[in-house]
């Protein structure tokens, strides 16, 4: 039994030794190699990739297939009707000790592109983040290096391309440097994860078969704000919505008729007022009923996760953050009710003295192990007819205009319910370990990630551990204008998910 | 005295029935000139005219100055810098009893181009209302009549080109009767009445002397609901304001910022919430104080104006109306807060899953005689303070937005108080004589009309009565998409604007 533990302590020290020799060598391979990285990164950057424009998706899809192919990796795209195709790649390994399957998605978040400093899909390289007042500067000569902290600027440079570009220069750097390649290696690319992924459970059933694996590796969200390397065992849910509220069935004058018909933004701004209150803990009953209790282990995991909440409302400007107290990485084990925009007629430059004829927010709630989706729907909904509203799902025809005094519609998405993978399982365990030998240093674990994977569809439906690797910045402006990737997260990306590969 | 009085009433019968025969023959005029009148009209409509465009502005004033000086109006560009000018005309009639000055403006509210069924610009005649399912006709052939019912689609079709062309055919009409001009016309085309009317105190301070009149007939706003004449007496003030609210920095991911990060969007719908109750009464502390008491006639004057709030609100497909019971022509002398506008990040198609970083109402509050603007603004700026929020002019530079929990940015226009004349003037008696002479019928007389005119200016600054004479239809979308004019307004307001020219 000692002799046992001594030798399984030795192999896993030997295993530690040679992960950081692996690491050294995988660097020396990217600092020869980052023209040809950034590179094949800036072309896959410029082709857009809104996920329901099939034409644009497809030309990614055939792009990565190139990749893929290029490398040897067998390839093959999963549809079913209507869905974009996912890129599947496979790459079995001699004798390998196990299989891995690297999810990333190559379709992005709609663009605001008024808002941008420059073309989403024209990338281009600044020498800081905008924000610190980063600079346009051009490609460095092939004799010259890129610095650690110069940002790549387009659409989807972080959410989601640079981690497939990260996952095959590592095959690349583990090849070029004769390392053992120890794991089957599987590449799942999708195509409509920011549109919800709402075929993916279609895929994933029909191809059951070809996915098969030890774990999927999600190589999605950013690291943590210390950027520090983090692991994720779990993520939250999501489930989005649009309330619409109706006034007259057409806009009025606000001096003719300004204190007389009914105003819907007036009543839109009363029935969200009343679903959170002002330290933002939702108001709907029984919201938060049912959430599942961590484990002493994921207690202990977050206990452990460095407290950079000050430093982070510093950087962004914030003078309070909500929660009452709690930490970011305690509220992200809570489901949030989120209004993430607001349109009723116009503001600013086009503003006209009108009473609108509708007001529209757009919501999405967060759920977390324990919280259903199809529940949390029925809640909100029972919300807004306590607050005395007749719901509709389509525009209400006249009759029922004329009959209800407060009429909301409601279109929700499909969504999907959080999940969560066991951090005392041998693959969780060996995967801690390989991150941590490769960077030499304790990573951060997260029982949650705040942001939404459809994990559920990999450990509920294919009962398979899932686990995320993310490796981009958080400061990428993930969703929003400006989207970046700090050069420095792709580089270390790469060390990361090369130790998986060789563990 | 009682022949004074006789001979008084003889003089007042005899004047009716002159004006019943005059009436008849401006209608002649109008019946043989249809064509020549829309296509006048159509020509105007089709020049854009949005305030802020000083090109197009000029395109307008050089064409309502084409217009006056083929009908022998000396004309004049009344300006001062930075403003768009108003196109000044003057007429005198030997003999003239009085001078009346007829004022329109010939600025219309921006459009939003992709609400609209047809190009704003791009006059179109439809067989009647878009919302009734009219439908698109051609031109009628010179020798075919225009039907009562059609309807002309553009912007400023009613607010307010219309009444400019129905002012100058009364003129054309009263000369080919050779009817006797009986009143020095003044007309007075204002260019930025839309935008607020910035310059417009400064113009007519400038240009005193020549504006001298004995009243101001405003020919702006719509008849009564019922398609009666109205006339109106006092006008309610307006003062436009935007609040904006502040998150963080940046807009960030909803998942990992979710539950942590304000959220600007909620935050402005508590504090629009907290600004109006259910049935639409303001909370703002003392919005109500102070306004001013009606007199005797001008409630009788309410009292007989006939009740069509049922009928209006089941055209526009209401289940109820705001205002606690009252009439609409009741609520229009109070004071009143309209959201016109929300907008934070994106509802609909471009949704992103984000917590926006500011959210923007846009507010109309308009004004009753007694209740002041600065003052208002004053109350309202109070109320935003008893939320706990810090107000800012301009957006909040780093240190306020580390120093402030909530901060709110108001920015305000510069409006204008509610002003009125008074009924039993001895104008505003001839005026309404004239116009239920020409009619044959009593007219609504309004003490308020809900919509706001910078009646004040005339009123209160250039001491002079001010009676609004509007023509168009009710039901005109003024302000929004698919303006409108009903043909048979503007033949009747030909023959109403006719009646105070040779009154």
């Amino acid at each position: 039994m000692i002799y046992l533990l001594f030798a399984l302590s030795v192999s896993i020290a030997s295993a530690q030794q040679t992960l950081k020799m692996t690491s050294a060598k995988i660097r020396a391979y990217r600092q020869a190699n980052e023209h040809k990285i950034i590179g094949e990164l800036a072309e896959l950057l410029a082709i857009p990739n809104l996920a329901s424009d099939s034409v644009d998706i497809r030309r990614n899809a055939a792009k990565l297939v190139e990749m893929l192919q290029q490398r040897g990796v067998r390839t093959q795209l999963l549809e079913v009707a209507g869905s974009p195709p996912v890129v599947f790649g496979e790459l079995k390994a001699p004798g390998a000790k196990r299989t891995l399957m690297f999810y990333a998605h190559y379709d992005g978040q709609p663009v605001a592109a008024m808002k941008w400093d420059t073309d989403p899909w024209q990338p281009v390289l600044r020498d800081q983040a905008t924000e610190a007042g980063g600079k346009i500067i051009s490609m460095p000569s092939p004799d010259k290096a890129f610095e650690s902290e110069w940002r790549i600027y387009a659409r989807s440079a972080s959410d989601d391309k640079s981690p497939i570009v990260a996952m095959l220069t590592a095959l690349d750097a583990i090849r070029a440097n004769k390392l053992k390649l120890t794991t089957n290696l599987k590449f799942f690319f999708e195509g409509e994860e920011e549109a919800g992924s709402p075929h993916l459970e279609a895929i994933v059933a029909k191809y059951a078969d070809q996915l098969k694996a030890d774990a999927w590796i999600l190589c999605d969200g950013p690291v943590h704000q210390t950027r520090k390397q983090q692991l994720y065992f779990g993520v939250r849910g999501i489930i989005s919505f649009e309330l619409t509220v109706y006034g007259a069935n057409r806009e009025l004058h606000s001096g003719h008729y300004g204190n007389w018909t009914p105003n819907p933004a007036m009543m839109l701004s009363q029935l969200l007022a009343s679903m959170k209150d002002e330290d933002g803990r939702v108001l709907i009953q029984n919201f938060y009923d049912g959430v599942e209790q961590l484990k002493p282990m994921e207690r202990e995991a977050i206990a452990q996760t460095p407290d950079s909440d000050r430093d982070l409302m510093r950087s962004l400007g914030l003078a309070r953050a909500e929660g009452g107290g709690k930490r970011l990485v305690e509220l992200v084990n809570l489901p949030s009710l989120n209004i993430r925009g607001l349109q009723s007629a116009a503001a600013g430059d086009n503003a006209r003295n009108v009473v609108p004829a509708a007001a529209t927010a757009a919501i999405d709630i967060r759920l977390v192990k324990g919280t259903d989706r199809h529940r949390m729907r029925e809640l909100v909904e029972n919300h807004i007819r306590q607050q005395g509203c007749h719901i509709v799902h389509a525009d209400p025809d006249f009759e029922t205009r004329l009959k209800y005094p407060k009429i909301v519609k409601t279109v929700w998405e499909e969504g999907y319910n959080a999940s969560r993978t066991a951090m005392d399982l041998p693959i969780s365990q060996s995967l801690i370990a390989a991150v941590e030998a490769m960077k030499g240093e304790p990573v951060i674990k997260m029982p949650t990630l705040g942001g939404s994977v459809p994990f559920y569809i990999f450990t509920d439906i294919l009962q398979t551990p899932a686990i995320g690797v993310p490796i981009v910045n958080h400061d990428n402006n993930q969703h929003s204008a400006n989207e970046n990737l700090r050069l420095q997260n792709l580089w270390d990306g790469i060390e990361v998910l090369a130790a998986l590969m060789v563990m």
